[in-house]
């Protein structure tokens, strides 16, 4: 990468365009540690600056600037005479099952809802029309606060078809998946749903509430789920934690069709 | 809604819970709107405060609240004399079909690349390993700004296998898709590809080149793509503005198998 710098200083390089080259080979160092970070390439403590400076080749400034990016990001530390640690792990999320938070996080530790609501609410007009129910009608309404151990992971919101939801209200939703409830009231596996994924900030009281700096960029996940007949019962708005959760999947240009992986 | 808020003033509210109450409403009703602004269900202009009371069974101020919520994400403007007006329209982006920006966007209008670099350079260690390439081995590198018309969607860091890569490197990157030059080169539909989504806040310098605020919230895609005899050899790491973005996908329980919605 130092070509580049090469080139803009060969030419004569004004101060704006060498600015502009190295934000722009920080960001590209970033996005590589960044992967290896989540990918568990370093234990604990990152390669020191001058084995990153060798490795990419790059200046000192640039890894500087790189690692700055990541601190920012709150997945690094920098710790005196320790070097660059790894500050937090990312849990992945399989995009490519629908499962629930606790059914995608086993093996990592146990998920713990606070339940901040869980009630009959007369369904918006919007929701309504969602859960395919006639305007006016009750529905359950469910938020929680899930955390793995003691780590605010994500804020859902939920709406339930009235008929499941009421059940669903008699079981324990501490420890419980929502998704495996409806399984075992409806007798059947789950059908399909429909996702959206976006990019948020979060608001002071969200973030408040999920104990992250307010600003903070939310990955927010809304998905109707159906029974196996094809009705829909659950509509979720979950908003999670962005440095927290990482969406993973497999696709296929050809079918389509995602796999596990 | 208005009975959780009733509830708690029957017992005696303290200023705070009912504060927290307040703010979770709006969260909830801004959830819904935000979800009939994407769907395109208000044309231009939401309805007005009074209508909106009484389809939320809300107060005016909570109203008002979850409308300041989707101010601040930049998805309407409240207009004097006009109202509360859409601002700005988001794209869908298929999460279950392995497709270009262009090819995403169809219908939508132009996508057109600014290419701000496009050469070779030695491929950072861990981007070697991710292409199958040995330590040292030479990359094709290329930067794209991706605009719909004149609006910048995303910020895509492309790395190509030196084959592939030295051929794409031929051909015209403002205006084409690299997945479908991919395949005109290989002569062969890609294959799979690994994806992770992130959110993250934007730095200043990735702020300024996507005409974003810093510190708004991106959406960030890792992929690695395989030609179809699973040789891997195109690495993205893609920012999208989370303000125009949605990721669109829908999946089944039982088979783990996404459908093009």
């Amino acid at each position: 990468m130092q070509v580049s710098e090469r080139k803009v200083a060969e030419v004569g390089a004004e101060a704006t365009p060498v600015r502009r080259l190295r934000a722009d080979q920080a960001r590209r160092i970033a996005d590589v540690l960044r992967h290896q970070i989540h990918a568990g390439a370093f234990d604990d403590v990152l390669p020191s600056e001058q084995e990153l400076v060798a490795e990419y080749d790059a200046s000192r400034n640039t890894v500087r600037d790189a690692l700055a990016l990541l601190k920012d990001e709150g997945l690094i530390d920098r710790v005196p005479k320790v070097g660059t640690r790894v500050a937090r792990r990312k849990y992945d999320h399989g995009l490519d099952a629908l499962l629930g938070l606790q059914e995608t996080l086993k093996g990592h530790g146990t998920v713990r809802n606070e339940v901040r609501a869980a009630m009959h609410i007369t369904a918006p007009p919007a929701v309504a029309r969602k859960l395919g129910l006639n305007p006016g009608e009750r529905v359950v309404y469910i938020e929680r606060l899930r955390y793995l151990a003691d780590l605010p992971l994500s804020l859902d919101l939920t709406y339930l078809a009235p008929d499941i939801g009421t059940e669903v209200l008699g079981h324990d939703l501490e420890t419980n998946d929502i998704f495996v409830l409806i399984e075992q009231i409806s007798g059947g596996p789950l059908g399909s749903a429909d996702l959206a994924l976006e990019a948020v900030t979060a608001d002071a009281h969200t973030a408040a509430t999920l104990e992250a700096p307010e600003g903070s960029a939310l990955l927010m996940l809304e998905r109707l789920t159906r029974l196996d007949d094809g009705r829909p019962v659950d509509l979720e708005y979950i908003r999670m934690r962005g440095d927290r959760i990482t969406m993973r999947g497999s696709l296929n240009r050809s079918t389509s069709e995602w796999k596990v992986i």
